[in-house]
């Protein structure tokens, strides 16, 4: 569980929480341990997905993936007991966070993390090796295989605070448009960025004939539609009326420019 | 995620959960939801532990178990996502069900699924095939590995209303006989029973070597230790003070007896 977690990874969704319940003014010790909680998710997630019988990866943040380095029985135990661990963090008996903001984080996080959110979009994305898929299938199947956490990860950052209807609204379309710029920027990345660079292996999708948005739209028109949804998520970020949303637009703007 | 859960098991956890839940009068909507919550739990477990990784087992609830069924991948994404699933029903937007009641069921369910309960028995049993165990040793793994479900499940429908330290305490001290008696009990029926009464296959534990009860202490005295756990169990309800504990004491009784 510690290999699969404290070692690397740009922790983008704990930094959505952060930003999120910074610009709402809310509760930081639940932020925290909503920020931990939905990085543990995506740690098993990766666990899972890099086994054989899913994605048989052995590379995944510089590192040998966690059946390499510990078997697959091992791998498979680990990613469950992170996700159970995830709502622990969320549920503590004595931290001083209202039980309301417990179970809303615990709602959100078990939404964004199963069958109609990752785990889902997973099951889609299973079923679409080697089809040909409309752009609004791959749209749908990556709202549910990243987007869904991401979005999750701006929202329970706003849970933690007590935002009103424009706030939320915004911050839900901020947190669409991230979650869609992430993916468009990873298939992006699987085709211009090496290996080392990336800290997994490239080339990835096309070796495995995935649907891409870079198979789809070609890498420029990609490239274009990344810089669209960065300019959403700006403008969403102009309706919340909050008064500070400099780290969720930095955070926007780290996810459409990084290298890896 | 259908065919894992909706066909066959005897729902003892759930019986464990309303049977608690009626003992303090709690509320019934919560009852039903940990129920189901535990259930679902139970049946992820069962999933992942059937994979060809795990104990590689083709035959669950007289039916072919899921990868066999669905393929290893499915499985392993069946499996996270009745996880999910389970903590997306203990935390509903709208049930009428207090938050502090979601979030007790959230922080019980977590604990006992995770890597100092089920996950991490499960753990222990790996690292110990082929290893002999002392009594304790092996107490200790099933306390885990089964044992922390079964009590978490009393426990929860305990949650769904508002005991007293006492009554607390007495369920707490049920719930352990139980889940130890359980154990003790599957031991025995994995060498007494044939594989068509069992629904799963008979004479696996022997097949890898496993520690268990019966290979510790031989099949007398196993009985003679389940009719012990029983009495305990009996002994710790009526240590609880509450007025009709007759549902949990027929639960301890079709586990000590049952034969499949």
């Amino acid at each position: 569980m510690r290999y699969a977690v404290l070692d690397g990874g740009k922790r983008l969704r704990p930094l959505l929480v952060l930003g999120a319940a910074e610009a709402v003014d809310g509760n930081l010790d639940a932020a925290l341990r909503a920020g931990c909680a939905v990085e543990l998710i995506h740690a098993y997630s990766l666990v899972h997905d890099d086994m054989p019988c899913m994605d048989n990866d052995v590379l995944r943040r510089g590192k040998p993936t966690v059946h390499v380095a510990f078997g697959e029985a091992t791998a498979l135990l680990a990613g469950d007991a992170l996700q159970a661990l995830a709502f622990e963090l969320l549920a503590p008996a004595d931290a001083g966070i209202p039980a309301r903001t417990q179970a809303a984080l615990c709602r959100l996080l078990a939404r964004a993390a199963g069958h109609s959110g990752m785990a889902g979009g997973q099951a889609i994305d299973l079923a679409a090796v080697g089809k040909s898929l409309t752009e609004d299938e791959l749209r749908h199947m990556h709202r549910l295989k990243t987007g869904a956490l991401l979005q999750a990860s701006v929202m329970m950052g706003a849970a933690c605070g007590e935002p009103g209807a424009r706030a939320c609204q915004g911050l839900e379309t901020y947190g669409r448009a991230l979650g869609l710029a992430f993916q468009v920027v990873d298939d992006i990345l699987d085709v211009t960025a090496d290996s080392a660079t990336l800290g997994k292996t490239a080339g990835k999708d096309a070796a495995q004939d995935k649907p891409t948005y870079v198979s789809l739209l070609g890498l420029d028109r990609a490239r274009a539609y990344a810089g669209e949804l960065l300019e959403q998520a700006r403008a969403a970020l102009g309706t919340t009326g909050l008064a500070d949303t400099r780290a969720l637009l930095a955070l926007a703007e780290m996810v459409v420019h990084r290298d890896n």
